[in-house]
């Protein structure tokens, strides 16, 4: 760990890895290090990724020291075919590696391996460590139990400060990186939490029960990452406790797999309102993306389609006034932009966890007034050109009251179905975004080609 | 603190503030709490922000303990107008508040305020404090130095463990939380840290020099914001050190602040995709959401109208064909479609940091070629659907032809503009989506338009 160049951030770029040279026999490197030991996991776990043959990346994952090597695994994604490389690495090796790595991240990294791969290596770890895997195994991947480690630092409720720092450091010698120690009772019930930094600080003679802090938030196995990561950053917790039934202490979630959830959940929640699938992992190959992309597009095409296939019953109204044509598609545009505004801050209002707040339908009925005068501004301006191009001052009358109408059903739309979906308890993100611009599209082009007929014909 | 109640999650929702028995006099509680003291400074500074009357916000400041008040007003957001309600506390109780808060916290809260009231606050605290928090206040509100607190633990390279840990136990006292002790040389450079966890297993007579780790990242007092969320993210740093010339440690930024800076970037992300302005927050107005998103939408307007316009040169086409005005906005819609995908995988790439990677313009290649692929196909769909409806097969053609066009070019041009404005300096989310929709609306009309007038007529 010591000889590990700091970087300095900003420092230079490391150099394009396509740039590096490919030694004969003995793994790539980037010219600016002597050695892998001297980089840091998640900098060699991206080195790795980048290599274009697997037989490079084994190739440097067998040299590695067996920790640092095993550290490297579990900074790279699942979608960077790690599981793949421990498979192919050989349940010598790969079990050297499963042994080092906290039990989480063990338990992600078989949980990413095809079941027989997984069983063979299972059956190759120690009984004990395959025990504490297939526990966590359990749970489901998305949920507090899929992220929580079982390695902690806890101490009785009847200690003394000093006591409890001799216990902490037994235990402590087992556990990478604490930064609070539990609190338990003799049936390991959890009774609060106690900083490192408060058990220093304090005297020897102390009793943990007077430093014992009830924990901020405790959270169930089943409780969803997304919510373990909102009540981690709206606390600022370091560590939040896993507590079964009764209160017994399972585990704990530490801030950095938070943040690593934050993300996660973030680029689904982007990709989502793009209509790119979660499936679709930000390295997908273009093939994969074809294939997650394209049902979505379809289905674009269909509801498209459908919006459009009302202009196919005012063929002769259009035939009369082309300048319907170009009217149409703007309406159309303005109305799903503005949709798409309120749709990306109800959004990010529900994400960010607002959903409790007084506000659950307010916000709905803000976008209604923004949409009423944004519309008027946008219609005004959009209806006097139409005047001034055609010379005919009620097609800017049908021009204005379209785009008003569409403007105001947008934000309505745009604010109320992420509110609705997220009411039902379902995802509000998705579909959304294909809700609303259908509908925009279809009231858009409604209400230009009605009112041109009710106006002009 | 020992008294507030830990929350359960998932638990019961919070009722809505709405049904809040406002006492007469006192301060509104929710019935589920006895006294404000039992609820956590974040629920607090909900409660606070969602009360309709700033007498009623101020009563609750006036009336809690003050290191409550001030984690509360800590834990509140600027647009919930926390320094105007520090303000109106006057400069007794407001000093009071601020002197409890860390400096970090307090510099943020000034930098809220008008500079008259600033000014005014500082003159009152005590003179170390105002020099501390105006040092602060001199670094920029988006930079590691508007970021970082002052108030750390360190420890020189030339004490043992257990020295160490006894300046600690006394610096340990004023300052709250800390994760990591940092070791300096005489002249106060940094040298490394020393995990608290290490210190307390360690043999006390171990020397300090030999726990030392070198810090894994450090940040320079005019690093952005964005960029510290990346690298403790990256690196899983539960503290990273901000340093200025010849290394001097100025201070250090802990992983609550990075939370909090992850999802303001976030959420400017995806409201920024979504063409709100970043001033416009979520809890703005409904006037101000029509100030902020009107000029923006005016753009569209042009835009959207710009690449109608050349619908307007062909209203002769149009009035004998009138299918094409029914064309037209499908395969501008498929187009847009394909855009906003590629634009929202590649953004999230670049703000997750893949940006160094060996990957810069792969990834337009490969949007490219998940274009051709999908364009094919939809266009076919389309274009058969055409050809049968219409009975003329130069129809099809026609749709095949102008949608796999605009496909294509919208899956380059969603790559392309935010790779492009990201190299140049500029943030790859602003404006993206308007040059991609306004691209793949003219690019849908003139290839329809074009294509039917070379084979059709």
């Amino acid at each position: 760990m010591s000889a590990r160049r700091p970087p300095e951030i900003p420092g230079p770029a490391p150099p394009a890895a396509a740039a590096l040279p490919v030694g004969e026999g003995t793994a790539a490197l980037p010219d600016w290090v002597e050695s892998v030991e001297e980089m840091h996991p998640s900098d060699i776990a991206d080195l790795v990724a980048s290599l274009g043959s697997v037989s490079q990346q084994l190739e440097i994952l067998r040299t590695m020291p067996t920790e640092l090597a095993s550290d490297t695994l579990a900074e790279m994604e699942e979608w960077e075919d790690r599981a793949e490389l421990l498979s192919a690495l050989g349940s010598r090796r790969g079990t050297a590696l499963l042994q080092e790595l906290a039990d989480d991240d063990a338990a992600d990294l078989l949980g990413e391996m095809e079941p027989d791969d997984r069983d063979r290596m299972l059956a190759a770890l120690p009984t004990e460590d395959a025990v504490e895997i297939r526990d966590l195994l359990r749970y489901g991947e998305e949920t507090a139990g899929g992220l929580m480690t079982t390695a902690l630092v806890s101490v009785s409720t009847g200690s003394s400060a000093g006591d409890a720092i001799a216990e902490v450091r037994r235990q402590g010698r087992e556990v990478e990186d604490f930064y609070a120690v539990f609190v338990v009772d003799d049936r390991n019930r959890l009774q609060g939490t106690v900083p490192l930094a408060d058990l220093i600080v304090a005297d020897p003679d102390e009793a943990v029960a007077v430093l014992v802090e009830p924990a901020v938030a405790v959270v169930h196995p089943d409780t969803d990452q997304e919510e373990v990561g909102r009540v981690m950053g709206r606390y600022n917790l370091v560590t939040v406790p896993v507590v079964g039934g009764g209160g017994v202490l399972l585990g704990h979630i530490t801030f950095d797999d938070v943040i690593d959830v934050i993300e996660a959940e973030t680029t689904e929640d982007i990709l989502k309102l793009a209509g790119v699938s979660e499936e679709e992992e930000l390295k997908a190959g273009w093939l994969e993306s074809v294939r997650s992309r394209l049902p979505w597009l379809t289905l674009n095409l269909v509801t498209a389609g459908l919006a459009a296939g009302v202009i196919l019953s005012f063929e002769d109204l259009i035939s009369e006034i082309a300048f319907l044509a170009f009217l149409m598609p703007v309406v159309a545009a303005l109305g799903g932009n503005t949709g798409t505004q309120a749709l990306a801050v109800t959004i990010r209002r529900i994400a960010i966890g607002y959903e409790w707040r007084p506000s659950h339908f307010r916000v709905v009925g803000k976008e209604v007034l923004v949409g009423l005068l944004n519309g008027l501004v946008l219609g005004a301006l959009f209806g006097v050109f139409a005047y001034f191009y055609q010379g005919d001052p009620r097609l800017g009358l049908v021009v204005l009251l379209a785009m008003w109408t569409n403007i105001i059903v947008a934000g309505f739309a745009g604010a109320m179905i992420p509110t609705l979906l997220n009411r039902l308890g379902a995802d509000p993100a998705v579909a959304s975004s294909v809700f609303v611009t259908t509908l925009t599209d279809l009231v858009g082009f409604v209400m230009v080609l009605s009112l041109a007929t009710a106006l002009l014909m």
